[in-house]
């Protein structure tokens, strides 16, 4: 199955100004995408970046010479929009061309068992959505032709509605993993709880612990 | 399967102070709990609650008289500890008497379905917990007779390890619908966007409502 990556290229993990710098900010986006783009491999999927501009270090060196990169400056709902079946799609291979899977690239908890999970969901005609926290889009998985995605605010409920003004039903895929996306300071601690990969070790490198009052929070020693 | 869902008939939902007042606590508590007592039971569970104190109102209508009730006021981890094995329990069953979960209760967000495929999750002999965000254990499959429970801080690691320890395989349950527990202000937008029963609809109809400015929040209109 095709699976779109968007990635933004130009000012990445921008909430996490308070608690990073910029630099530290690209790299830790490069180490989330890198894991991203393994799980989606690890779970049967061909990955296909979708990045706001061309990538130079450090993201260059996360994206694999043989996985496709699109650039589509264009804002987010338009540019998956766009490309959400394939530019060389003959228009009536259902099973294959429609099955298109976008896939956040700041899901820092996903797995290949969480995400064969998500693509699996549909079938033929049907939209299904894992739900990020806050009401967001995390995982949607299309398989039908007049699906039109809206990824502003929280589109979670809004691609219900798309999903039934043109009669898709409609599968919701519950999954903590695909809930959590990296957006501010508050969900660092889900990554070190429970991250498996690079993005994980990244704030460790960086001198990150979990602090354990209650709910989980982190704090970082500066010295690191 | 025997399910025993705590909760604080004392001071419930404490960290909601900031937005709901004593009272209205106690009611939006007791919605969360009428909720998941509900799911719990067609998922095919026999709750059992187990409570800091005894139920009065709005707790005593929220709790059907079927429903056994167990009062222990000791901290969290020893009430469960005391109670996870029925006290009728013969010591050789393994497939029911050891198969005991715990479901808190202000899983406002649980259905059926999510704490169906929790209930399946560990083999006998094993343990299966759902994280709650900030690291707790929001659902506790037990399968294993030596497993004892610690609930303090970021019991979901703890409870790996406590697994680890007794040689029980340790499962852990991908559920986003299990993982939003009713903590604090933040968590209410989870269950206006995505809370299908009492609970939703008691925000709704004390005056909350989902702003969507990006990841949603909720505000209020003080004249409900």
């Amino acid at each position: 199955m095709r699976i779109l990556v968007p990635f933004d290229a130009r000012d990445p993990n921008s909430r996490l100004t308070p608690v990073l710098t910029s630099d530290e900010r690209r790299d830790f986006a490069a180490a989330m995408l890198r894991d991203v783009l393994d799980a989606v491999r690890d779970a049967g999927g061909d990955p296909v970046v979708l990045s706001t501009a061309e990538l130079d270090t450090p993201f260059a060196d996360a994206v694999d010479s043989d996985t496709p990169l699109i650039v589509d400056d264009s804002p987010l709902s338009e540019a998956v929009g766009a490309h959400l079946t394939p530019a060389d799609h003959s228009g009536d291979d259902e099973d294959d061309g429609l099955r298109t899977a976008v896939v956040m690239s700041d899901l820092a908890l996903a797995t290949p068992d969480a995400l064969r999970r998500a693509f699996v969901t549909p079938e033929i005609g049907e939209v299904a959505v894992a739900p990020g926290l806050g009401g967001g889009t995390n995982v949607l998985v299309v398989r039908h032709p007049d699906f039109e995605p809206d990824y502003h605010g929280t589109s979670y409920n809004d691609h219900r509605a798309v999903a039934d003004a043109i009669g898709a039903p409609f599968r919701p895929i519950d999954s903590f993993r695909l809930a959590v996306d990296v957006d501010g300071p508050d969900d660092l601690p889900e990554v070190m709880l429970h991250g498996q990969g690079r993005a994980a070790d990244w704030l460790i490198d960086a001198g990150f612990s979990v602090v354990d009052d209650g709910r989980a929070r982190v704090e970082r020693d500066e010295s690191s």
